[in-house]
């Protein structure tokens, strides 16, 4: 292996998918409050299935899958690998067992780290860029364990806690301003030595105009106020798309948020809590956030404006904290927020860069063919790794998602 | 207690409903596999509500309820007792766990022993006639239990079993014959000092014409020609909603049947299996079971011509012989399989006795609301207890449900 | 023919179908406002189509199809006959037009006149009976005309009427008596010399209890007190399907009741008019009809009961009154408003009578086909013809079906 | 009015829409094959109410509505004006009947001309603005009345034409060759004085990349080598939505096209038809041209290159013909069939352009609330008024929508 990182990242990333479990309960481990969430026990197995099809068959002669029918099982969506077992189902695979589950990720690990020894030379680098992307890949699924558990337990009407250590946010809030961007012909895309997905390449031109962005995302006592002036009411502010699916979905305040005996609370990892005024609105919806900055004379930025803001400036506040909450923006100069709190819906619809090529084969479904109806989200959130997050990253999820940790930056 | 064989029935039906589930795993105890498939936690947790809410809470007055919410969690349809949670939501309470729920079953066995010691005079009857009625409620549940893993468990491609103990059928079937019932007056409905349930009442006459009945239950052989004749692609077999059901829900054959490999199986509950020729077909709905009797030039029973038939017969072959599919009949003389195999479809509407009165209150709801667009089935399956089945007893489903173990028994 | 009258009926019959058409304009005889409601002109076609495939086609060997597609846009539920246009889509048939229709009407009428002179001595007596079965399919498909364009002209906001000619009503209602029957076994069943339909049949005894029956019908006045109690609020009221039902299409009333500006409307054949008292209350469903008499602590009759009331009653009030809608009772003495105001729901799946058979052949799918999940009313409306109206006739719909003239007899 | 020849083009206009219905038979004036295929007759009316609205009740003083009632029934989707009548319930509407619309057409023309007579000076330039966009309001309506009733009919298995008269295509089809584009700094955007609608503004500068187009559009024989292919089977060469829409709507090959006995046939405007090889693909969803292109190895256009390289091609070959279908490309030298023949699926999601703002008050929802989920397409068709195509004009459909006059114009 060219970069011995990797294999340590490797090693480090498969025992915290793990860490990360450990407040649950086995009862928990098969939760699946909707299609779109899926339960822990299948995102550890799934991620343990990622590096078994994709380099344990392909390159390691004397493996022999765990079971068949996990090929099926664990499969999520690659239609060039096979029949996938059916996305709403998975909460019913009360086998194999959370233990079995285990001994399958230990097994892949330990063949997964052998051929690492044994490999030839020419299979090297594409075992290395595959471990690297399976990194990439469990990480992902470190965070959609977070929103998807979020989501599954707030199906409880007991709101059972993830975690029953609350620690108190630092910073009282800070006031927003405007940043000023000169705009012109930018660079856009990634570039550099860095992991990168194949959707943030190629690294092309695109032209700007001047723009603005604020200086802190909009907070819950801000978006407050954009619910008590009737603006789940006002069919004026919103997207056509999004005030159908408003009435359809009976919206009328983000997800988690609940009014009970005149307190304003809200579900969160650490179960029913009062709703800090301060702290950034999260579990909005791109058709929220885009009524919103209607409604407060503004817009959402699109995903180039908020590239060209980003690049340079660092990540911090992400899943190292452990702190598994939005929390209240920093009184720093400048730009703040841009990691570690929520995503931040973009008006730009995901679609391919001039020049995009997937790559090849089954590898190559992992995001091109999502590049249809999907919004663009930037940034990253409390729950995703500082190391994954990059000024050049492309988030994506339907404008009506809202179980992602999805808040607002204003743009204008 | 006038009768203390009620409070030793209490105790061995509250002990046996863990007992049944011991082959499970933890993992299994949440499965829900559709709306109508309960997990079997919440089967454990609503047979202990239906005590707490109908006995303990009107006349223990010290006690106080386990967990306020869990009235409304367990509460399966009491619209007069309040509000409920969500049926088809009920796999996803994780939360209260497995263990929290033996607890409540505990807590709540120890305060009913206790109250019936303590109860003054005036209660002493209706409390004993409601620990009598939730007694028969859990046993029902515990019937549920197993229809209920069954199908959900055959929703994970594994298809894990409940028990690998396969005991192997004794007897080889035996030939049908007809034998001839000849009507006229006849008196319907319980008699008797044991328990009944409020839909069996009043006993009342009934006109018959002369009517025959098939000596067992239509076999799986005999099923199988229905289907190698095209029964399922011939619209002109099927009562209309029942096409229409077959079509919307692609029916080819019995719910669990599978063919593999050319070889015909079934799924039960000791895994999938061959399918044995002369075990009775299982798992068909009313409206299969009514298109086979047109295919084969017969007719389904009246519930009046199967009472009248079963008279006086004894139930055996039930849960307690530990065998959870059914067998093929024995060749003894008379009517078979009655009791003890499959419920049999008969092609009565679920419709009040003349007089019927429901009990008064929320337990009113137990039967009486249910009376529409739903079919009586008669006799008893290979999951219900002997002691529980009876001729007068009046099993209902709508026609186009499966997952119960129903078959055929033929008239004409 | 035999018997002379069925070629005078078959031709008054053809007659009156498009006389009662004539109030409408073209751009009304496509409308379908569901499923369930089909438009004038296919009433037109679907019944002349009868006559072609039941009749000319078997019989008359030089009749050529009118066009070979009718046979399927106009087949409404015949699977003997072949493939069928969905019946959600009828409505779309812009051709054939009106004019076209009415030309394929006086084609097949004149053919047919033609083959009853024609046909040979083995053939006349299937067509005679087939004739006779066609006029009154005919009738039922007339009173089908009344009951869904109603519904179609109702989904306009501009509520426009079918007549604009509404006769003032006579009486003024008369109040209500228990009339007393003795029960004991009763026959049951069509028989003499009339038409009937194979749902009538066998004519055969049956066991009732004594009972009483309501001497009129239940009116506005009355259920309104039902709906001011909360009746629609009240889940221990209803069945279990109906609360499920009433709560999903948001229930509150009958259908066609409309309060405006604090008046209390209905839309009737004549538009939108004032909601007379004394009317009986019509277009309720099955599930209303039984929860009102819940309610007031009545019952429904049974289909036996009814039947055995209504012998040797008279029919009068219907359609050859030309009064598209329910009156107010008369004050005579006995049972009342049996027959020619609303259907009376009965508390009667509708199963086969005992020894029940099906017609031979496609026109076996009639009646039989249809005996599940359905409720039976009995006596008739106000735009059945009184011809058609007997004590045997089975009228059948879904409990929860409301677009039918059908009201409410109570029992006890 | 400052020019007398918006004057003229609202007379002719109007008299046009009127025209092209007059192929139709009254029964044809209310059909409505699918929620968004809204009927003539409702094309009639909704665009004689646009005027009615937004130019004689806010500018007429003594201006009464024809109807209130019309405020709601021919709203199309004006949440600023109030409620609208059911989108998919258009078809129900036999009232107002055809001539009644037609009376309704009638007074509203003659008291906007009146009006534009009459108004004072201050009003004359808005309401200038308005009969303008009313005007190129109607012109869409009356696009979208071919493809709707197109939609409509083809429902109908009797495939009646709109127009027996079918002019032979005069050209034979020609090669396809790829032309080269620059790329670079590019202005994209309305600009000059003709008419424009909100989202063709602001003009902007936008950066591209160099790239080809195909001198003309892909051909039926073209597509067809796709289809035999099995790109219908292959879920490689589809977006991830595209793929789940192909599956649920059973698609197989573009809307109208039908294989009978062998030969290649297509419904169109002029019945059911040979499939002519050289013709443009036609009624191809944006997921199909997609996955098309992926298949041979090009890519759809984005709008900017498709603008680009349009700028100062005329606009030729559409409604002015009276040629209901597109025809061959002719082989001239250069990039054809641009306007005329079908509208062009781009890659471009239809987002705002930057700086973007949609008109004041319930004209504002014309286009800006579209912006979400929908493509852009560009060109014009086979019933677009030449007139009315320009480089800068943004059509919009859902990706999965077909019953458009859309083709594939591919680019590398």
């Amino acid at each position: 292996m060219k970069n011995p990182e990797h294999i340590a990242a490797f090693i480090e990333t498969r025992q915290q998918s793990i860490a990360l479990c450990e407040p649950l309960l086995v009862e928990d481990y098969c939760l699946q409050g909707a299609a779109f969430a899926s339960p822990p026990k299948w995102h550890l197995a799934h991620t343990t299935w990622f590096f078994e099809t994709f380099i344990l068959i392909p390159f390691a002669s004397h493996y022999t899958p765990q079971n068949p029918a996990f090929s099926v099982l664990f499969n999520s969506y690659y239609n060039g690998i096979g029949a996938q077992h059916p996305r709403d189902q998975r909460g019913l695979l009360s086998r194999p067992t959370l233990d079995e589950v285990l001994a399958y990720r230990e097994r892949v690990d330990q063949a997964l780290l052998q051929l690492i020894k044994d490999a030839d030379a020419t299979s090297q680098e594409t075992i290395e860029e595959r471990l690297v992307l399976g990194v990439e890949h469990e990480r992902q699924h470190q965070e959609l364990f977070f929103t998807d558990i979020k989501y599954s337990l707030n199906a409880n009407p007991l709101y059972p806690a993830y975690s029953s250590v609350h620690p108190e946010p630092a910073a009282q809030g800070a006031p927003a301003s405007w940043l000023k961007y000169p705009g012109g012909l930018v660079e856009i895309g990634h570039q550099g030595q860095g992991f990168n997905f194949d959707n943030e390449l190629p690294r092309h031109q695109s032209y700007l105009q001047p723009y603005e962005l604020c200086s802190r995302l909009v907070t819950n006592a801000e978006y407050q106020e954009f619910v008590d002036a009737g603006g789940y009411q006002n069919a004026e502010l919103w997207l056509a798309d999004g005030w159908s699916t408003l009435q359809t979905e009976k919206w009328r305040a983000p997800l988690y948020w609940l009014e009970r005996d005149g307190q304003a609370l809200e579900y969160s990892l650490y179960g029913l809590k009062q709703r800090l005024p301060e702290n950034p609105v999260c579990h909005v919806s791109g058709y929220e956030a885009e009524a919103y900055a209607r409604w407060i004379g503004a817009r959402l930025p699109t995903e180039q404006e908020w590239e060209t803001a980003a690049q340079g400036q660092p990540a911090t506040r992400g899943l190292d904290d452990a702190h598994y909450h939005p929390r209240p923006a920093p009184a720093d100069a400048g730009i703040n927020q841009l990691y570690g709190d929520c995503w931040q819906w973009t008006r730009s619809a995901y679609t391919p860069y001039p020049g995009y090529q997937a790559s090849a084969g089954a590898i190559g479904e992992y995001n091109g063919k999502f590049m249809s109806n999907q919004w663009v989200l930037r940034g990253s959130s409390c729950v995703t790794k500082d190391s994954q997050a990059r000024s050049s990253y492309r988030n994506f999820f339907y404008p009506q998602d809202r179980w992602q940790f999805s808040g607002i930056r204003l743009a204008r």
